[in-house]
């Protein structure tokens, strides 16, 4: 079934494997599930260019599942030496049993598994010197592409963290990790209750900034310089009673047309650059 | 296999169908590729939501297929009522047939035909009394989701058009059609080749700005007042050396993270709803 790679010329894998019942290609399948993927402790990333971003980013990769019949370029050689060297162990895979581990739908033929983080609201990094802090709070996102969107807005914002209060959606799911492209590897991500979010912005003397439909300050006239926090709701239900009380201040984003034409994704960006806007960063 | 629907109480549908094998059935079918809908010159629009828009927009429903087995609550009998009122033919599906032609994950037993429109650049309506035009433009968009999404931000704004420079992606494909929430229904889109809508614009005296990453000068800092056009590239080539080099100005959205933090439908939120801020809209 196997002979020596000719496409690779990087070490030789750990363990070539071509069956679909061997246990690792069973474990693959499973991850895409949160039980499993949190019993774990791991997670997976698909594709060559979410591996490189996760490698740049210094992300251990422990295992790394390649096949060579499914590659689309000639840089994953490159690639897979680097994980080995950055101390991952690899395993070449059968045609089939790499399509059974993928979950792209154009799978190119790479998929590590790297170890979960938890980052709680003491691990946010202090702002560059000079700067106020920057935060983006989202109350139970639900749609994995969603959270994806606003992972890569806050990255383009430059906000020093963002925090996930009450989440809904895995930070871990695959298609989180997909449609950040990247970005879950280097915007710090915080997971913590309302409560205590609300708490650690007090004590910061953090001002917390909430965007809903029923507000009447329109954002673009509020100051939303210095240290602030924009909180932002769940798709379905928008901001929580308890933020829409408890935030400092409530805006609104006036709209045109219909009433449900801007997702939460989409009012995050709106809101994030307004901020940037005024802040002058 | 029928009995008179229990569900709905308006008149008879002019054809129940339960073979799988109907040539309406099959049309339907036919009808999510673009060739075919574009020889019949009609588009599809699934569910309930989105047809009790088209309705309320006085878009004219041609054929509503309904399948009482895929209900979700109780108020499909008046849409469907409301439909026949406006001159929709009805037809009742099987459980399976219905099925058949569902493209949605999770059907509601709702699927109608409308004919397709062209809009000119000469039906372009008309800015409000006192106000200047505020235009949209994209370039070959692909993706049908962004297309929704950008519709939605259009529609948001309150852009008095959305214009499409030789298009990729079809407007009347069922998924522009999901993604856009109904929006397609409300925002004129015209359809014109780059340079008509370049030539277009100079005649109406209106400005263009566009966005690209290799201008310098800032879009906030750029004056996005009075006769506008926004003008944005597609999603893998970005703005073409036409519009790079017609358009009036050359903007750029800074950004803190990496290169492509970004996609098109993300940048032309931000550029639009910058503009709404310094029209005072």
């Amino acid at each position: 079934m196997f002979s020596v790679c000719s496409v690779c010329s990087v070490g030789t894998p750990s363990e070539k494997i071509s069956s679909l019942q061997n246990p690792r290609i069973k474990q693959l399948v499973k991850l895409r599930d949160r039980r499993p993927r949190d019993e774990a402790g791991v997670f997976l990333v698909e594709g060559y260019r979410q591996i490189r971003r996760a490698l740049e980013k210094g992300i251990c990769i422990t295992e790394l599942y390649y096949s060579p019949d499914w590659f689309l370029g000639e840089n994953e050689p490159a690639l897979i030496a680097q994980a080995q060297d950055a101390g991952a162990q690899l395993f070449e895979l059968s045609k089939d049993a790499f399509a059974k581990v993928a979950y792209r739908e154009r799978p190119d033929g790479l998929l590590a598994v790297a170890p979960q983080w938890k980052r709680t609201l003491a691990d946010i990094p202090a702002p560059a010197e000079g700067k106020a802090p920057f935060l983006l709070v989202v109350e139970a996102i639900e749609k994995p592409g969603n959270l994806g969107t606003i992972l890569r807005s806050a990255d383009a914002a430059g906000v020093d963290a963002l925090i996930v209060c009450d989440p809904v959606t895995d930070l871990f799911n695959p298609n989180v990790v997909r449609a950040s492209t990247g970005v879950l590897f280097s915007v710090p991500v915080v997971i913590a209750s309302s409560t205590d979010v609300r708490e650690w912005l007090r004590e910061k003397q953090i001002r917390s900034v909430a965007t809903t439909p029923s507000a009447t300050d329109v954002y673009t006239a509020t100051d939303l310089r210095g240290p602030l926090a924009i909180v932002m709701g769940s798709e379905q239900y928008g901001l929580s009673d308890y933020w829409l009380k408890e935030a400092d201040a409530r805006v609104v984003i006036p709209m045109a047309g219909q009433a449900d034409s801007l997702n939460v994704a989409m009012a995050t960006i709106i809101t994030l650059f307004e901020a940037v806007r005024q802040r002058g960063e």
